[in-house]
């Protein structure tokens, strides 16, 4: 039973065909975030760190951090800040310094930048996840041997230098080849979390169809966990929210075991909690019960992340955000 | 490709595996809805004819009419009446007259009493769908004739003799000799709709995996349409729209076509509609765009059921309301 283990410095998630579905918050990203890589810039973390704690009460078990910035105003003072490869590793440190030092939850890597990912590999506690390597072979060389020095799991998204192919088959391939070259580094196939690449649906009407059979491909012929970007499927449609709640269960119950996603959205986390519910991997339905004192309290006036941090305050902090201590 | 079809008196529906869900409204029923079996005793069918046009516009492809009145009144003067099969040939006869004069959708005849199945099959126009027959010996004697006799699809109930089995093996096996009793008598497997039953998953934790295992199986292995009384699955948990929700898409996932159900729900119904689009069965999306017009209503005050109607009336009665004429 393909399980892939991740640490922070005191908790364990497991990703796993038999494990509730693996929420990664996808917020702590200033790509496509102009606001928070101004205020990064500045070495304003504020906004960071209320993500990583909102986050983490809404029900994201894991955290993806992100350091891709542009620092626009220091790149004009300082040629230096135009190259990623400087801007990124020392901002990776402190992100994940800022946000272990709020919540208790394993960290995602998230980095174009080698440089980034290593540093993230060294500032972080635990297990963290890598993300991520591709079927490029550059990539491949220059990220499968941080896999394998510091014994982490890694995302492996199926693109490679020919390119993301609509053709699901070749996407299964890349895959495949990615398994294959990790396992000539003595990486195993439980510590590689494919992502399948969802297409949005509004421009390739077979985009979900091609996702649940890669899934269950993946599962079935290489015994690997997956995840995605769960939000991309319904890029253009309108009413957004509600083809992402669709389409995680769908995923579910094709195979999918996690997703890099915004937790702070009362109907997808319904969607995945309920789905747990019906995938028998919520133990007398605990977790769903929890959750719908969360639906009880927005339905009387509440936020979605206000109720949902009352309701992890009351629970003791199982959410993972870490007590002060002293 | 399995299509199975169902005909009003001018619309054709196809239960299909490339077709959109087939949504078969339950609320024509006067089981266990005490007041409407009221107001039948009295001959009072407005409620009848107002949840025929709501489901209707709600989005119901199909209409199921439940004859199982009891009619308490009347069985203390005259005593006939504690019969079902002096009771509901009659009333099943008035149900499908009122509900034909106002709506034009195909129906779903229903009920434990064959003389109810015949009388509703003699008043049917187009080509109704039967509700339903079992594994138990007597019924598949008498309603298979019936099938035959009349050329009609049917609902095939996976229990038998021995009862409902929790052992979704033992389900399966009911539902295949109900095929292969059929096949005797010449009735074709694509007329077969076999509801796999789900049982509530608060008494049964494994019940959605085994709905979603047997969906698979009876598609990939009998070759036949599935339905489901889709409701029973979130029995006794709380929030139940939040569970049933996950649980259509899962299932549509999994390959179920149709099911049994309240379609006067915003949530359900848009857990379908997207779906949908993600199984590829709404060309260019665009009965999700539609549907998404309802839901800016919604969030503008209006009701569902008003939303839906105002939008099934602009759309020029495409939801299967009857025009006037003259």
């Amino acid at each position: 039973m393909t399980r892939t283990v991740l640490e922070s410095k005191t908790k364990t998630v497991v990703i796993g065909f038999d494990e509730p579905f693996c929420v990664i918050g996808e917020r702590i990203n200033p790509t496509g975030r102009k606001k928070l890589a101004a205020e990064l810039e500045q070495g304003d973390f504020s906004t960071v760190e209320r993500d990583a704690l909102e986050q983490v009460a809404c029900g994201a078990m894991v955290l993806d951090v992100n350091s891709g910035a542009v620092f626009t105003n220091r790149m004009a003072a300082d040629p230096r800040y135009a190259d990623n490869n400087f801007v990124e590793p020392p901002l990776m440190r402190e992100l994940i310094a800022r946000v272990q030092a709020i919540v208790d939850v394993p960290l995602c890597i998230d980095s174009s930048v080698p440089g980034a990912l290593e540093a993230g590999l060294e500032a972080a506690e635990g297990r963290p996840l890598l993300n991520s390597v591709t079927g490029e072979e550059e990539r491949l060389e220059l990220v499968l041997p941080l896999v394998k020095k510091y014994n982490v799991p890694v995302v492996a998204i199926s693109n490679d230098d020919t390119g993301i192919s609509e053709d699901p088959d070749v996407r299964f391939s890349v895959a495949k080849r990615i398994v294959e070259r990790a396992a000539d580094f003595g990486i195993p196939a439980h510590d590689i979390v494919v992502d399948p690449l969802v297409m949005p649906i509004g421009a390739m009407a077979s985009a979900g169809q091609q996702v649940f059979a890669l899934v269950r491909r993946l599962r079935d012929e290489l015994g690997v966990n997956t995840t995605c970007g769960a939000s991309n499927v319904s890029f253009g449609m309108p009413h957004r929210h509600g083809i992402n709640a669709a389409f995680l269960p769908m995923a579910i119950g094709a195979g999918m075991t996690s997703a890099i996603m915004n937790p702070v959205r009362q109907v997808e986390m319904e969607a995945i909690k309920a789905a747990n519910v019906l995938m028998n991997h919520d133990p007398n339905g605990s977790a769903w019960i929890a959750f719908s004192r969360i639906i009880d309290a927005v339905a009387e006036g509440a936020s979605f992340p206000d109720a949902a941090r009352a309701a992890a305050e009351a629970g003791g902090g199982r959410g993972g955000r870490r007590r002060r201590r002293g």
